[in-house]
């Protein structure tokens, strides 16, 4: 049967609603696909509904074809498997959580990893049960701070979450190849741009793995590409640095009194109007080391700092800061965690005074300090003497000061180097829409999760975690597919094959959609009829552009002619054909 | 393609698992349709979500030929909406309720007619737009006192809930009868035998309403039947009170001291001891009246106490007194309650105490004081007297005593007359698989759900809501079709249409076996195919009737006569037919 617009349950609206803050989901809600529930909670209204569901099944039909079989998890979850690999708490404020009559906690799953593994651990118990590859469709749960763009970043969404479980590496490079390839297939069925970019992969505890984003402005992912080939998103771009430079030779370290500079601004002013350089060349915020503090908190609240040096022309980037102190937050120190420590003087802020180490586990702050990895030993920096208008010239890495170690979360530019040497890096924005990875063994580990190898040993099982956004895919597919007069869906992900306007008064005219409409439903076409019979030819146009169908034939005053037109509605190319060959120019 | 158990996600049982009660239950574990993941929380592994998903499927055609359009809504919800209709306080601890990172109170829903009322009211707002009938199949939520049976009364479950909504009770009706239609069909096409009962529909505050019961023995559901068609639940059951009896002539009551009868037996043994009948004949309980002192619990905590009176031969029924007392808890009154009104002497309570009246809210002891409808003006009653060892005779109703109102809780036995006279009830247990349910207005009224008529005028719509329980469906199934050694699916909720075994160890076995489910799935049958190589025949004839696909095709030792076995699961026959002929026999 086709769906009718005279019944079918729909308002389109001709204003954008006030909520929507991108044109994607401005269309979604106008169209009525779907409407807000709730701060990041959405209801899908039946063309909505369609919509998923065909993603739904391109997912199932590429999740076959790469052998996994799929299950179904409770999304109501006791806390004990949570609490084994730590997620409980890691998760923060992320991560909702209830009890039940009886004061047991609860959560709200945003991810399955523990349950497959468990699940696994029951049914299975020997190498010969594996390789084995799991896959749910699936509400998900994440108490976002910031819920945005709608289906974008919600706090309810659908998520297709698939587990590899393998009794060795070789055999977890398989099953990932496998789920990558069926990601590539997934998203390119659906019309869907993707750049595979390498990720971190740290925080997980696992090794390789890449995200698939949706190159789009509206994107919350920055993500590099070079000439070469190499794309990573900004949180696995590993800076490329210089070689160290040799010691013996550079000038001594010299103390200056610098008033009033109290950032690199004003320090590199002061530098060009005061200090001679020995090159005779000029000062650049690049020569300076700026010392950042920062704040880690602990997912048990717990708070301390670091103190992160990199070069003066470069800034902390937030994203990078995150990967690479997870699972801790990072905030900027307060004015609380300076009063604790009175030795340091703010905008004169460095390694050492007086020649004795200041910043450091060994310095006299106790301060954990990190180095941007260009500074390199040799390296010579203008940095704060800890003291108020002081600075220190020529204090050289490796001679004047040492660090705790170095963290790579510099902001990358435009114009950097790739690290594999393939050319220097563009930086573009994206959408997250899968993520394939490499787990290894952390989950295993952590509940338990082992079998009998063929000598009769028991080995520990390989993981690999692999999710796609199905609900993020439509607002994805919305974004990129629309202009200012509505919706323009990839056929593969369309509400409907094909939307038959009747546009007129005559009784002929809707007799004629009708049979038309079941003829295409016979083919094995789904149709939307709009067969509204009070509604103006002009109207009826509108909604169906806005909807986007991508294929629309209008019954309309050609028919006394025996025709109706086809409608591109990308393209806006519309053409009439004879009636008794619409069908046949439709399947 | 086939599913191969050599590569499905399943491991059968061979002991019952010790967490099952029932035996569909215990089934549906070994055969690995499902896996416990908590109390009340269920993971389902490929087998059963084939059944589920199957399940589904009827019920969508079967509401799409009813008229009712697919959406889909969180389960995760804002409390503001429950709040307005006061679901949030009367659904107890039924209700999970949660807190996001904002301390704002959200629920996981239990139902939705709060969400589908607010949807309309969003989208619609003229008779034009109405009747219409919303549905979805979505993951419930309700915190079980007592999960149990598996999927029969879980935390988390599957449940289908319609709404329709009417501009007038007529259109109700309709819609109503509609559902109630598409219902009888689902269950027929699923081969799941129902009672459709009458159901009481006060708390909810609406109008008339059914249950769909499946009569099973470990239903938790009680319902009666007449030989003249008459059926309903107990709750809704209303006794048929006899004509009231004159009072004119009756004796006088008169107080009788009875040593030590504190109950009704003792009551009875001394009456028939002592006091002389006026017709000469015999005391029984039925001459008694008992007085029952229970204390009602709201949602918000609030403890009063009802005093109930019905016939010495009867107890009260707790589930026709829940549903009477909705939404407050019944339990007994307990010492504290006793303490506080000292009028009230255990064992010997009554209406009046000399003369004047105890119970009631015009009683000295202010308490509501209610009776069972067989408690007519005119009837006369051994009574407590409110003092210790002491009762009244002849007590009559209109003329000794009165009360404040008539409630039917008293227990329904086999035997009493069904309220339409179609003749004596027989009792039986159900399960609980459909409800249907005229709302009326109550929900509408409390979101202001109106629409303009065709006056112009602003009218409130009327609503019906209309529940199967989907997973319960699953139950429900495997308990009503298995044998002691597994289950037997009727053919529209099967796993897969037919199951292939390939039993021995020749090549050509395996070959034909592969041949055979190739061949009938591109007849559009979907098999489950038994691959495994190194599988004793016996191991694999034991895994097909656990599983209990209804049609069971055996490739083995008479493929060298070019034949295969044809199995019945239900009937157990087994024939051969050619292999060239199977395929034709199968589709």
């Amino acid at each position: 049967m086709p769906i009718r617009l005279s019944s079918l349950f729909l308002r389109t609206l001709r204003e954008d609603p006030s909520e929507a803050d991108v044109a994607g989901h401005k269309l979604l809600l106008r169209a009525g696909y779907i409407r807000r529930a709730g701060a990041g909670l959405y209801t899908w209204l039946p063309l909505g509904l369609a919509v998923k569901a065909k993603i739904e099944q391109v997912v199932r039909e590429e999740m076959a074809n790469a052998g996994a079989q799929e299950v179904f998890f409770p999304a109501l979850l006791p806390r004990e498997p949570f609490e084994a690999t730590g997620r409980w708490t890691e998760y923060g404020d992320n991560l909702f959580r209830l009890q039940d009559r009886k004061k047991s906690d609860y959560l709200l799953a945003p991810t399955h990893e523990e349950m497959f593994t468990l699940l696994v651990k029951d049914l299975y118990s020997s190498y010969k049960d594996l390789p084995t590859c799991l896959y749910q469709i699936q509400n998900k749960y994440r108490d976002e701070a910031r819920p945005r763009a709608g289906l974008l970043r919600g706090r309810e969404f659908v998520m297709k979450d698939a587990y590899s479980f393998d009794i060795d590496d070789e055999g977890l490079k398989k099953s990932y190849q496998a789920q990558r390839d069926a990601y590539e297939r997934i998203f390119t069925r659906l019309g869907v741009e993707y750049a595979i970019v390498k990720a971190d992969a740290g925080a997980m505890g696992g090794s390789a793995s890449e995200e698939f984003l949706s190159p789009s402005p509206i994107g919350e992912d920055t993500f590099v590409r070079s000439p070469g080939g190499y794309a990573a998103n900004v949180e696995a771009v590993a800076t490329v640095a210089p070689p160290a430079i040799s010691i013996e030779g550079q000038p001594a370290a010299k103390q200056v009194e610098t008033p009033g500079a109290t950032n690199i601004k004003r320090v590199v002013e002061f530098a060009n109007q005061n200090v001679q350089r020995v090159d005779g060349g000029v000062w650049s915020a690049a020569h300076t080391l700026k010392n950042n503090v920062m704040a880690l908190v602990s997912p048990e609240g717990k708070r301390s700092l670091v103190v992160v040096g990199l070069p003066g022309d470069r800034e902390v980037d937030a994203k990078r800061a995150e990967a690479a102190f997870a699972p801790n937050e990072v905030e900027q120190a307060n004015e609380d965690d300076f009063a604790q420590h009175p030795e340091l003087i703010k905008g004169f802020i460095g390694p050492v005074k007086g020649g004795q180490a200041v910043l450091g586990l060994n310095g006299s702050s106790g301060i954990r300090y990190l180095l941007d990895p260009r500074v390199v030993d040799g390296s010579a920096w203008i940095s704060g003497a800890n003291e108020k208008d002081q600075h220190i010239f020529d204090l050289v890495k490796g001679r004047d000061f040492e660090a705790d170690g170095v963290v790579d979360i510099a902001e990358v530019r435009a114009g950097d180097p790739a690290p594999d040497g393939s050319g220097p890096l563009e930086l573009a924005r994206g959408i997250e829409i899968g993520h394939v990875f490499q787990l290894g063994r952390k989950y295993a580990e952590a509940l338990g999760l082992q079998v009998l190898d063929e000598n009769g040993k028991l080995v520990t099982v390989t993981m690999g975690s692999y999710g796609i956004g199905v609900t993020r895919l439509v607002a994805v597919l919305a974004e990129a597919n629309h202009d200012d007069k509505g919706l323009i869906w990839p056929a593969a992900a369309a509400p409907a094959d094909i939307y038959v306007v009747a546009a007129g008064k005559d009784e002929a005219i809707y007799a004629a959609a009708e049979k038309l409409a079941a003829e295409l439903e016979a083919k094995g076409k789904s149709v939307i009829l709009d067969d509204r019979q009070k509604v103006s030819p002009g109207v009826k146009f509108g909604d169906a552009e806005l909807i986007g169908v991508p294929t629309i034939v209008i019954v309309g005053k050609g028919l006394e002619n025996g025709e109706v037109d086809l409608w591109d509605r990308r393209s806006g190319e519309r053409r009439p054909v004879k009636v008794d060959l619409a069908v046949a120019e439709l399947i």
